[in-house]
């Protein structure tokens, strides 16, 4: 069989190392040029490949391909889309299924969370479905840490490390002032529905006293009297109260505390202004001067304080998928596994991806604490070797140099667009 | 003339580098100790002082005073608290002459910004108006930058830095969705009347169409008219379009375009929510999804990225204080002076604080472009060299190890209690 190219693309929120993913696909795939042709990536995703839209990255120089592994966000563009059932949208798979025969393409490979890998297993099916060859292997990434099977999921340690550093930071300097000034500080994270971003302000703690003093979490049903009570009696009795919030704070019966009212692509909610609320809450109740944060994209961008655990985990599953390919695999997706050990080692293993697309892996009950406003011992336990080591980039002039690709585009061949 | 101890006070909002001046305040005294006793530093500012709350420094070890240089935050608190005139509140002053007496204060280090500068000039005038010999030496401090005669004021690049890293960072982030999810990013960043900050964000902006596209500059009236065609006129341009909004963002009226409603102890408006006002603003108006984030403290807290020029020049104005002390002088403070070169160059001035106190330095409107929604040749290059190098903190278990003082107190000479 002559060798076949393969494609790569990037879907759904970016994340600081998701890059670092495909320079682990890329460099591998080099490095087996005799198996693998070329690495196309879809240009913004797989709405790439169904434009017909692919990046040559055997373009770009292996300077360039390295220096993805430092650079953050998605630097082939990635898309929140996701493929219709067979049933519903026949078409759409009909046209990957054209522009996969044009660019000789066995090899997909989609670095996505949850939602991302239903459409990777969609696109491993079509040998069955449609009668077309091809290995789709999944390269698991998302910031909420909700991929199942795998301990975790790159892309997470480095907003966990970001969260922790960032709510250290903040609470010294609430703390330093609360004497005649702001008395409560809150901090919005990210995380719809499981709250290990906001768990990750919990790893800042390194005694009773020190903040973060309270962590809302998805998981917890919000209870304003309780969450005033411990505010008032945290500014009681340490002078002031920082509170770690994640975005998917909810009540007990399951209303977002705060809903901007619009939906994203996969019909999701899109949240926004859970620390302002918060904070009006405390300043109408309690009347204590109030400041507050919302990450937002900074957190999942923030490639200059990038755990390097992270960094090594997201390079070594896009390395691990082209293996995986090479080894004759399919609708499956290398992930991280925690070894049995006092010290945190991992190593790669797989997981298949019919159970991997659209579930949620919820953060367990027992790493949160009894009383449910922070982390405990476990939770600290499995979180804080994620964090572990840093991985700088390069600064040039004050300021992190990020790869710029050339982003040569492949030759179309298809006479017929598509709109996506 | 026996040898006569220091106060140390640090004043208003602290910054990633306020303990840097700390540093080299006590560092400086230590070896010159033939001159100057003890440090004493004043529990969260001048309000120790009022309390007879003295920290003395001379407990803690070598190295605990050295970490202070990358500790950000007041280690030793600060307040936000500016001394009444003598004829409002000659009981402040005859209680801060009665705490000097009893611990033989002949020093005043006094590390703030311009509202703090008045303080430090009120206890400078002592020997004059109470007959108390004492020599006053302001130490600058503010990420305002806002601080007159000074070329910059230590502080503001490590902000500066933060501010420029992020908005690189989060620019590259919505660049890689922009296709399919949001349009619109507004980071929102301090700044109450002087635009330093937000000009900042400008650095990141390597090329024309490279991020930000917008930035709102108190000294620049908005014009929500103008500023929404810009916003979709780059939308249609790039797909996407990144704006850096200070939070002092005000129309021709000088009405801020977010206001809280709650005022500090200064008087000052307490600000918020600029970064939301935009964006429901573009929704409405433009029907783009956006994102929007609000750095707030975070920024100021961010010693992990601060600037090493910044945190070099904050040591060095501590050190000059003591130094100016030591020969005499009262009511200065040490400035920051850029060399007339063409590599930047700096070194240390003197200044009177006369010509400080209550001074608000604006930025230059020619470091603004001509349209108004970015910084010009002009104020790139009086910014670039200030967010020049890399100051990492040490980390342990993958977060920043910052000082941690014993804070022993001395013990009170003073009968009563004075209330603050």
């Amino acid at each position: 069989m002559p060798k076949q190219n393969a494609f790569y693309a990037q879907s759904g929120g970016v994340t600081s190392v998701i890059n670092a993913s495909a320079c682990g696909v890329i460099e591998t795939a080099r490095a087996n040029k005799k198996e693998i042709g070329k690495v196309y990536a879809g240009n913004n995703g797989i709405i790439g490949a169904l434009r017909e839209e692919l990046i040559d990255t055997s373009k770009e120089s292996a300077k360039t391909i390295a220096a993805l592994r430092h650079t953050p966000s998605g630097a082939f563009g990635s898309c929140r889309y996701k493929l219709k059932s067979l049933e519903e949208n026949r078409a759409e798979y009909e046209r990957l299924i054209e522009v996969f025969k044009a660019h000789n393409i066995g090899y997909f490979f989609y670095n996505g969370g949850g939602d991302s890998a239903d459409t990777c297993l969609k696109v491993s099916q079509l040998s069955e479905t449609m009668g077309y060859p091809i290995q789709a292997i999944h390269v698991p990434k998302t910031v909420d840490n909700d991929l199942p099977h795998t301990d975790c999921s790159p892309g997470f340690g480095s907003v966990a490390k970001y969260v922790a550093v960032s709510t250290r930071e903040a609470g010294l300097d609430v703390a330093s002032m609360c004497d005649t000034s702001t008395k409560v500080f809150i901090l919005e994270v990210m995380g719809r529905h499981a709250g290990w971003i906001a768990a990750a302000g919990g790893l800042a703690r390194d005694s009773e006293d020190a903040p973060p003093h309270i962590i809302l979490f998805p998981e917890i049903a919000f209870d304003k009297a309780k969450f005033l009570k411990k505010v008032n009696r945290t500014v009681k009795k340490y002078g002031y109260c920082v509170v770690v919030a994640s975005e998917g704070t909810q009540d007990k019966e399951g209303n977002f505390i705060a809903d901007a009212g619009s939906k994203d692509a996969f019909g999701h909610t899109q949240l926004g202004g859970v620390a302002p609320t918060l904070a009006t809450m405390v300043k109408d109740e309690l009347g204590y001067k109030y400041h507050w944060a919302v990450a937002d994209y900074l957190q999942r961008a923030a490639r200059h304080i990038a755990s390097a655990t992270d960094v090594e985990q997201a390079y070594a599953v896009g390395k691990a998928a082209v293996e995986f390919a090479l080894a004759g695999k399919n609708a499956v997706m290398p992930c991280i596994v925690r070894k049995k050990s006092k010290r945190y080692s991992w190593s790669i293993g797989e997981a298949p991806l019919e159970e991997i697309a659209n579930v949620e892996k919820m953060m367990p009950r027992n790493y949160i604490d009894k009383e449910g406003f922070n982390i405990s011992k476990a939770g600290f336990e499995y979180l804080s070797p994620l964090i572990q080591g840093e991985d700088y980039p390069p600064f040039k002039n004050g300021l992190p140099q990020y790869a710029k690709l050339k982003k040569v585009f492949v030759e179309k061949k298809l006479k017929k667009a598509f709109k996506v």
